[in-house]
């Protein structure tokens, strides 16, 4: 089943939806999960009111677990981790389990959220800013200047607010990456090697807010700090396998249920293919009007996160207002920088991308010359 | 609509949930979730799709904390926090911003999750250990001593593992109380006096596991270290409005619906009547037999969760058999303690003790004199 045929199959109440998270996720993911809120698996017990400790949650946590290795493509010296807490929660989390106060960590500086780590990391330790994209942050910096000798080299695969997305992740770092993927992991394969750990709040490609998915070089988390609480050390997610205190269950529950959804859907392959043709299309027309205009620069689009401003803020308002007639929710821009924005997650429907275009293209159109 | 209605509503296929949690939720808040999974609200996209920052998560929002306020009888002088992790969080987040090094807090010693409480705070500060239930925490300790000048005192007000409570707060206590009220917060009035901070895993009564409920003085949070990451301070929660970054929407949500429905069934005195009942059936029934037996003394029963033993291994191996043979789920005691126990949160149904009890009477019965 598609996701167009998932819209569909609700008789097109469902709105289309294009926020920028938590966003929209495959309905026949939530269509499961309505029943497995009262019946998990046939057990007699809804998802909420399992121990965590029991045999059916145990199963899916093994059937999450599993299905994130295979569709990653992830091996066994990684450990596969949910955290309870956004991405906002690692910005802290890494630099104190990872970075000592005489050391320097290296940090692309693309947007908001990378700005934000690398605040975070200055209470720990030395922050050396590997690139900048300031003050428009329209583009991916094609030149970045290391440290002598950086612990790590942090960098937000895709800036939401900015609409900038990294193509590859940077290369020849003298040290182990370590990404914010929150708005872009399982939209494309993974590129894991180099990387000491990946860490995504789950709210847009994955499930509910409310947990990380972290994907992490077990020799990597061996390397971090013993002297603090369990659960400000990665390695005690990855030796007691996210159970050390009572996990966010449904979350986790709702993961593996999309990311088999991934899995039937042709894997991270065909999601990469579907969201390069959902962005490009919409790209392609915002390079042709003469009206709108894309904020990000050729080579750093996001595939995930179209930002874009109308020639006016009367065409803007008009665009807003008009999309929410028609049922198309959530595309104001970031509140920091105004404009447009459409979030085209994996389970956006492509035909939603369509119906946005011409929309566009009648306000433009129907604009004063 | 009373919980047993609830259960029967479903044709028995559900199970009895004893879970010490996550535990069994109201079946009719399960129904309302379902449906938001997919709408919520009739706004044409699910609860778990819906931004944090849009008009219709904010009436979510605004709807549970007035709940819980109306339901709590809490006044302006509280902050209602929303954070992101379950209790085990707080036993570092409290004293790493209210007990500096050369502070003393004073814990009350009463079992498992009191000890974590303590072990973190040893992070921190100096911890005075008020009273002791060592080595069998089968009571609540009747004498407390006190340091000179805690900075708090904290308590547990439930043990999960050792099926004891507090009847009321420590009293005469020198320091603002912080209360670990995770697994009987909302089960009986609040009893909010001297009280600094109030912190709960919601995975018992109030909802999905993955978030916890704070209910804290604004002028005691403010004494709080200023020089930590924002999510390490209760104040950035208080400022603002538990949406510094993008909270775990859902099980907000899912409180919410909870919450109206103990304010539906007729409020905290009527469940404190529901649970009395409830606890009471099964502790008078292990009172009178010969065969089982009761862990907690009288004066510190937990009306959560009831601890008790057989006469033989065997004796309670045939129970927990003949109990799953009879979807009566659950009951096998945690695994530092062994033996049986019996958690009875709000949504547990009175009609379910019956039929606990009535197979403890017919395994004593036929078991070998």
């Amino acid at each position: 089943m598609s996701s167009g045929a998932d819209a569909a199959s609700d008789g097109g109440r469902r709105k289309l939806n294009f926020s920028s998270g938590p966003a929209v996720l495959p309905e026949q993911v939530l269509r499961r999960a309505q029943q497995a809120l009262i019946d998990l698996d046939g057990s007699g017990i809804g998802i909420l009111e399992h121990s965590h400790r029991g045999p059916e949650f145990a199963r899916v946590l093994e059937r999450t677990e599993a299905a994130i290795r295979e569709v990653g493509g992830i091996d066994d010296s990684f450990a596969i981790l949910f955290v309870t807490a956004g991405a906002t929660h690692h910005f802290s989390m890494v630099p104190q389990s990872f970075l000592a106060e005489d050391q320097t960590a290296d940090y692309c500086h693309t947007g908001v959220w990378s700005g934000k780590a690398i605040d975070e990391a200055r209470r720990y330790g030395i922050v050396h800013v590997a690139c900048s994209g300031e003050p428009e942050f329209a583009a991916i910096p094609a030149t970045l200047t290391w440290s002598a000798s950086p612990r790590y080299v942090h960098y937000t695969s895709n800036e939401t607010i900015y609409g900038t997305q990294w193509t590859a992740p940077p290369a020849a770092a003298p040290a182990p990456l370590v990404c914010d993927a929150s708005s872009d992991v399982f939209s494309r394969p993974l590129a894991l090697a180099n990387h000491g750990l990946i860490y995504a709040g789950a709210q847009k490609n994955l499930g509910p807010s409310g947990i990380s998915l972290v994907i992490a070089r077990k020799d990597f988390i061996e390397t971090g700090r013993k002297d603090l609480p369990p659960l400000a050390q990665y390695r005690t997610f990855a030796r007691e396998h996210s159970l050390h205190n009572t996990p966010n269950t449904f979350a986790i529950y709702v993961i593996g249920e999309v990311v088999a959804w991934i899995r039937e859907q042709g894997g991270l392959t065909e999601m990469a293919a579907r969201n390069t043709r959902k962005a490009s299309l919409l790209y392609d027309f915002l390079d042709q009007s003469k009206r709108w205009r894309g904020h990000a620069r050729p080579g750093s689009r996001s595939m995930m996160n179209v930002t874009f401003r109308g020639a006016t803020k009367e065409l803007e308002e008009t665009m807003l207002s008009r999309a929410e007639e028609r049922g198309m929710s959530g595309l104001r821009g970031h509140r920091s920088v105004g404009g447009l924005r459409a979030s085209l997650y994996n389970a956006f429907p492509e035909q939603g991308v369509h119906r946005l275009v011409e929309l566009l293209d009648e306000v433009e159109r129907a604009a004063p010359a």
